[in-house]
């Protein structure tokens, strides 16, 4: 059972990323048992040119969603960093909101490991997918 | 919808992979629009020391699987090939075969890109997981 | 040989992204063949808690440096695009610039791979590690 | 520096691995500091159809020059697993020895992270690239 509830994960968010605050474009819309949903709100500064929304716009969602299913699950542990990151795009994603979806695939004591299948708002097909390992530093159950 | 059959893509492995031939190593147990599920047989040889089922073998289980998919989507098409394979081991896997389910998330006309998540017989939580990117030559439709 | 100096990569960057014209952060410090380094300089915007550089301003930094690489070898082709992303983190960044070293390992006539290590400036010991594939479209050579 | 000569590391291989023994067919050819050159000595068991080298042979090759490099540094240490494996296919192999060059980008106390790089004997381009992390289990230094 995750630790915390969607709300209170999306306030850590902004409390501990003073940048993220001012913008509020991730919003966690689900935090369930190793899931969580995470939205990205859509921007014309995350563009590349041709239109689309720009790789690193893509891999900072992915790594986001990851600590937000991961924070959910342990609670606000501080530290968690992330070791390491691989994603495939997959298809242009249109000027609007992308949906991560993300599934902890294993969550040990110091390493956990989630798939992350992102979605342009409203479509079947995947953008992009990504699989991210974060290291949990020592902390109280 | 697939092009051939779970019984006609394992036929196609092994009349084209001579030494998996031998072996029967590998069943198709599953092809459906986009996705396939790939047994491999448990055999001591794919063993390593702390007995536990050797990375290769789940490598070399992982490309099967997406091999399997994708021919079955597209039919016999010769020389697809590997681009690159992205594995991440999450638990030692038991003394038994191991499942693989893989999805197609993207199927163009020269790469797809399968995610693989991999599963001791009977078991609930995943081995391991694995996107794979194969490249197609030019074929007729 | 590259058909482009670092100068008109550079200059190819800021007419194409706009933000990064803004911001002027990444700096194309060589352009050799098939190798290319990249600097990113330090603001404090690519902060994460803890006082490091973030995860997704690496992953932007890799991204750039296997661009600019791409772009010396082949020319200013437009719509160039990432396929697939792998990113190691190694070491906490100090607070300073970052260099990107990158080799191109293939320069095909559709796929390009490059490999990407990552140091703070002045250290020996690398902070990330990247691997990044780019699709090339049809063009003039 | 290392803790093991060369000879050492792979006579550690054959004593551990047995399958491996029997066929020899990995040499530790250098073992210097976070460095390593393994050879893969050509066996006709290792082609795909097409007549080239199989991408599992060349993935257990990405591995094993990990191990070796690993454990060349840090000694015999028992239970040192892959917790994660990246590679890319970047040409066809020839139909001889494939030699792995790897470098050890990070050696922490719990996790080890190499790049691999692999060419066919005599060639100047490279036929696959890898990262390959390890986990490393406690133990006396």
């Amino acid at each position: 059972m995750p630790k915390m509830t969607a709300q209170e994960v999306e306030d850590f968010i902004f409390s501990h990323f003073p940048t993220a605050n001012q913008k509020r474009h991730f919003l966690v819309e689900k935090l369930e048992e190793m899931r969580a949903q995470v939205r990205m709100i859509y921007h014309q500064r995350q563009l590349r040119p041709g239109g689309t929304i720009s790789g690193p716009a893509l891999m900072a969602l992915a790594d986001t969603a990851m600590w937000v299913v991961l924070t959910g699950m342990i609670g606000p542990v501080a530290h968690t960093v992330t070791t390491s990151l691989n994603i495939n795009f997959l298809r242009k994603p249109d000027k609007k909101d992308v949906i991560a979806e993300v599934r902890l695939l294993k969550l040990g004591k110091r390493l956990a490991v989630g798939d992350v299948v992102m979605y342009s708002d409203g479509e079947a097909q995947p953008v992009a997918q990504a699989s991210v390992t974060y290291s949990i530093p020592p902390h109280r159950e």
